[in-house]
């Protein structure tokens, strides 16, 4: 293991046993890691994981949806870790996922849908990048706001349409943070995950007519996301697609 | 001027003195009109310019950002064009536009833009998605959902998050809804409109260095719509862009 | 019937039974209409059609792959229509549709593919692209040069490899035609037609599930060619869609 | 430096000074590197360099352009490497940049880009992919053809049509051979180089303004390629972009 930088962290919003867990245990590799989840449940056993594979890791409980939680959690870390800067953050939010057919959904389900996905990525933005900035001329990499995407970010399939306007708007908001500060050294990238992640929630979804490696694995996700982080500043990519080798597309 | 419908009403969400106006007086050649701006000074004009060339026009003061409002609006109409049906429906709210440095933006920035934008949409669709599909088996043409975008809707620049968030979200919900209700009848198109518009507002812009024809007239873009409008089920566009020939892109 | 011009003609390239044919019939009504086929059975009973109507026609046989045969068939129209300029240029031209596994497509297969498709757009571009901008001051509408895509315009599906890279190619040269010539006022608009063309080859194939108007109208498409050639240059449309509404999309 | 397969080997088709080179130094720290191009100055020094750090390294003159030459160039590496599989084949040829108004350009402007862009890859990639399937149960990582792109893959600008339209057709082949191969355990990626590459051809450019790093880093562009190279088949990226954090895009 290399050894874990004491300048900086990663913070990465939306933990549970998928995306979140692998992307916070690759990262820990390098940086000490926040967890950020509505509930303790969802990152203690990633915190204790991290902890025992001789990692720093700390979780903070913030509902990224709420602009006063933000606050508050990037308060707690302010006196966890003091002076740290951001090196990485990732947004791993995805609530709001609702298929029913237009005339079933009600304002609520869409309002559900804005508020999880690009209320929190605004909320989490605005808490991350002034630190994200001033990490830019001592970090080891370009410091890095990441984005998990899916299907839905890029297209609005029948009845998908409020998870599909959460979606595509987080991914507007993206393009424009990457044009407003990429060119100030932050590097801002969108990933559309393109298929089911294999997590324990998954394991008996159907996909892929149950071909082998038919579903996304998590580690898989993590590795592009530091593969991500690492891009020097002259070569960043701002969006990538991940699927799995039988996903149709 | 062709005989107006007796049984068929097209309903325009956004008027003013540009799009939204045009829009109401070429479809007034063939429906009455109803015209829903927030406040009556933005259509008492259009409306008696429509009567005054022997259209049939109403007016209906709603804010679509407003699900309650657009209830009751549709209530109205209800019982000023009793028994009609909605042959067409447009929809051209673009409010939300706030253009500035990501951390001046507020969350009430990007609760404005959301709202208006695709939480609009949403309170329109919902209000008239079921007159359309009642309104397949008679109407004229193909019962039609127009929704004006921009170039925000495809692009998410530097300072333009917010906005783009809202047009992006606009543009999802309207490709599910025309894979939803497109194989029902109802025609569903997306007009991505890239420049500015030659209203009164625009007067002074110094736009396309000031070239002739550099902004979009609005006529022309009813034009566009009414195209769209008329298109046989056979042959539905799902999206067009329109801009000033001399407009770079 | 409006008058025909006496100072213009539309020109087609690829006409048989189906678009080029409703395209030659719409424009018919307003120019002289020039149609250019392979082979003087995939013009005759169109030009016959157009004249029994009253309109003119004139059709020239040419391969629009081959340059020389391109300024051949050019040099017959000018003596035939001396002094007249292209109001409207119609590339309508789609050979090379080959599906077939990768290692069993050849390099002659590509070439057929690129020839006909991109190949001859070159031809047809070079050859009436003069002609339009002459046209530009005087012409009843901004010239146009109007091109038909496909679904392969926009997506390289399995085995359609050689097939899509004509029609993806065609679309990058009618993109940057349009960047180019659009500021001088001729409208270069690409059209993407995804589904089955309603015509007698293809009156035997089940699509859509034999769903009425589950194939596209060609006069439908005719119509929108038209409607796009009719858009003054405040308001041009680069690029739109055409599909039936149950389509799967 | 790890062990150099035994049994796979890589091949470029396209080195010279800039990404090729790098490339080629990438994934030889792990297979022996098979180089193409036209010329043997091309490739000669890279050789050397790879030997000198210990690589193996093997240069073929082959035009990519032309399928004899490059089925005798495979024949050459059988002969040279027996009984080794292709684990990794990366075409990064990228001819036919002929930027001039289009009224200028001749239709062999037009066949040397289709025929170097998109001609070269159906040439390689008919060459490869047969042993890129058979290496498929045994490889280190899942066998992978990776696609240099550019900015006029995705976009037709003004004056670029002919080269546009390799680059478009360059982008629609691999996007059908990613979804035939795909599903057979082939990895197909296209990547979009946006930027001036940071070669001593490009020294003296003025790009950017001059900013540090304002041109690609073809190390950081050979990194990328060696992290699609080594996605797991349940994670494949079928495209991404590259470019300087202060690019315009």
């Amino acid at each position: 293991m290399t050894a874990i930088s004491k300048s900086f962290y990663a913070v990465i919003a939306g933990v549970g046993a998928g995306t979140g867990r692998s992307v916070a245990l690759r990262f820990a590799q390098s940086y000490p890691v926040v967890l950020l989840a509505r509930k303790p449940e969802s990152y203690e056993a990633i915190v204790s994981e991290i902890r025992s594979r001789g990692g720093e890791a700390l979780g903070v409980s913030a509902d990224t949806a709420d602009t006063a939680s933000v606050a508050s959690a990037f308060e707690t870390i302010q006196k966890e870790l003091p002076g740290r800067k951001v090196a990485a953050a990732v947004f791993n939010v995805g609530a709001g996922f609702a298929i029913k057919p237009f005339l079933e959904v009600t304002a609520s389900d869409l309002d559900a849908s804005l508020a999880s996905n690009v209320g929190g990525l605004f909320n989490f933005a605005q808490a991350t990048l002034p630190s994200l900035l001033e990490a830019v001329p001592t970090s080891p990499h370009p410091p890095s706001l990441i984005i998990t995407g899916a299907t839905a970010s890029v297209r609005g399939s029948a009845r998908f349409g409020t998870f599909a306007a959460g979606k595509f708007a987080v991914r507007a908001l993206g393009q424009s943070l990457a044009r407003e500060f990429g060119p100030q050294g932050v590097h801002v990238a969108h990933v559309i995950v393109d298929g089911v992640i294999d997590i324990p929630r998954t394991k008996g979804y159907n996909v892929n007519d149950g071909k082998e490696d038919g579903k996304i694995s998590p580690d898989a996700i993590a590795e592009s996301y530091w593969h991500l982080h690492t891009q020097p500043r002259s070569s960043f990519t701002q969006e990538l697609d991940l699927r799995p080798y039988v996903e149709k597309f």
